[in-house]
């Protein structure tokens, strides 16, 4: 129950009884959230991330509203994350995650009798107006996330999109850290599951040290629970072979 | 028409004309609904689990009503079939499910002046709480459904997740049949395309006889139907690989 | 086979015998992709899209060669493509799209002895580096596209997202004309089922006249096809009351 409570920052519902709500408490609470090894805030970017991305409205509500009332997450931090999420799980989702964030934030803003006003970003937070300098600062950007070197800007995708956006901006942007950014994006990869975006994110993730082996088996369990086990057992393989892969035979801590 | 009302336990609704409205007759109903090879209740595991993945609204109520009204589900099977598929698909998407069919429920039993009261599950049903022998049971019953050799629980995911949950009681639940949850499986990781996954839960349904390559192939249809073509062919590919790798060169039944 | 020829530019494999592959020959090649109502390269954009979006390694293969070896798409459009599909569908899966494209175009060009070399973007296609101009050209684009009022750039999401990037850039580029985008877009929120973006451009679409409601129940249909039924009836919905909205009580034509 305290558990319940600490997770969605409301009293549980009265029970109902079925197999389905036992299992959410039992499991996803109890025997998921409750888990050390990774942080309430870490475990709610990877929960925001799956539950986002499955359109599956209450939920969405539920978990934004837990996000702001328990203080993990500021209001600047979940409008920065719609922003990051947009560019992975695509904009039509984006943009219903925006307007539950707004709904949400305003009713616990005036339930607290305070002011639900949002900071408008200043036009100078869009970053470089030398494209020529854009595009080389998203070319290192690149290079220091995911640890490869960086495409040519040779395609309208590649030129327009990943170096002059996604890393040309995005990634740069201070309202996130790189960490908070890679819980979501390895939360993306794998709800989406394109093998090869999966591998490199949860390959540099490590590689980096920004997020440990032992970090990233409490999200794959994390993700199992909100985005279901087939995409949580293709996340685990890969951050398994990624591991492996960086040289490590045995378990983290052995 | 007698085939859409013996499918949707309902009479179809006023010709608008669309081509959509005229193939989701003409082909989803006549031409895959209709087909021998797989039972009505079968057809149904597949169909509830593709629109509860894709998040159709109308779909899910429709579908799940149908479930319930035609009586190829029980309340308890259907209450079930949310937990199994919570597990696959993730617990938003299971919840917004839930929700469906509880309220179809209890739509039904008031329009017959019935009770639609829900057994509440006992504790006991929760299985062993001594955590040795539920991961012992968990890699027993892991092994017996994939046909090969259980992960060591060396991860969170592999630990609390599959051997503990997954494996130690979801599977091992009285609820639903072994033949059922294949059904559902088997939809959920063709519809979450994650290969791995599709792969080995396509395999051992084959393997271990209780889907035979037929009913796997009007799965395949039927999944095609409901989630499309492009994840239909994937599971399509799959099914044939599966099907060659036990050995089988030609088609059943030739 | 005629048909299946000039869907897919190749010969079709020989029979399996299984349903999937019979329906999609009888169904999809012979029952949507022949229907009159809207040209083959619309209905490429539709399914490019779906199979996209669904992950479905085989199919994305199959239907970028198509489109590329019918001549219906230059490799300049189906580079520009990838854009818009990352924008809408996350840059993950546009990863991997834009990865087969540049595959099998080498392959086609070098099967003809030709040049398989990809004009680079230049920087100044960008557009403008004034970032007051751009909020405002995106504002001007937005307002065009989606025929409502747009929101004020107060949010990461809206300012760096939506009004510079999405309308303040992509919808402008001239690589693909508006009604190639809005096939790419409709298709796209269709897929990824959030109701309110659904709703916006499907309705924006047909109010602007750039696709006819004949042509949307095309749109539908092939949706339906590629991305399955449940996913099609929410489009269907969504189109009918769209129309509606826009006073329109019978089919069109009659």
């Amino acid at each position: 129950m305290g558990s319940y409570r600490s997770v969605m920052t409301v009293d549980p519902p009265p029970e109902t009884g079925t197999p389905f709500e036992r299992a959410a408490r039992d499991f996803v609470i109890d025997q998921v959230w409750s888990r050390p090894g990774l942080s309430r805030r870490d475990r709610r970017w990877v929960t925001l991330t799956c539950v986002g991305a499955a359109d599956a409205p209450q939920s969405i509500e539920d978990q934004v509203f837990a996000a702001l009332n328990s203080g993990d997450m500021t209001i600047d931090e979940m409008l920065e994350f719609v922003l990051h999420f947009a560019v992975y799980n695509g904009w039509p989702k984006g943009s219903h995650l925006e307007g539950v964030i707004r709904r949400q934030w305003s009713r616990i803003q005036s339930e607290r009798g305070l002011d639900a006003a949002i900071r408008p970003p200043d036009n100078a937070t869009l970053g470089s107006t030398d494209w020529t300098e854009r595009i080389a600062e998203g070319t290192r950007e690149f290079i220091e996330v995911n640890l490869i070197d960086a495409p040519a800007p040779e395609t309208p995708y590649i030129h327009a999109g990943i170096l002059n956006f996604v890393f040309g901006h995005i990634w740069q942007r201070p309202g996130l850290c790189r960490r908070d950014r890679r819980f979501i994006t390895v939360a993306s990869v794998a709800v989406c599951d394109a093998a090869l975006p999966l591998a490199s994110h949860v390959g540099s993730a490590l590689e980096s040290g920004d997020i440990t082996k032992a970090e990233m088996d409490e999200i794959v369990l994390q993700l199992a629970a909100y985005s279901g086990f087939a995409k949580g057992e293709a996340l685990h393989y890969t951050a398994e072979n990624a591991w492996a892969r960086l040289g490590h035979r045995d378990r983290p801590g052995h």
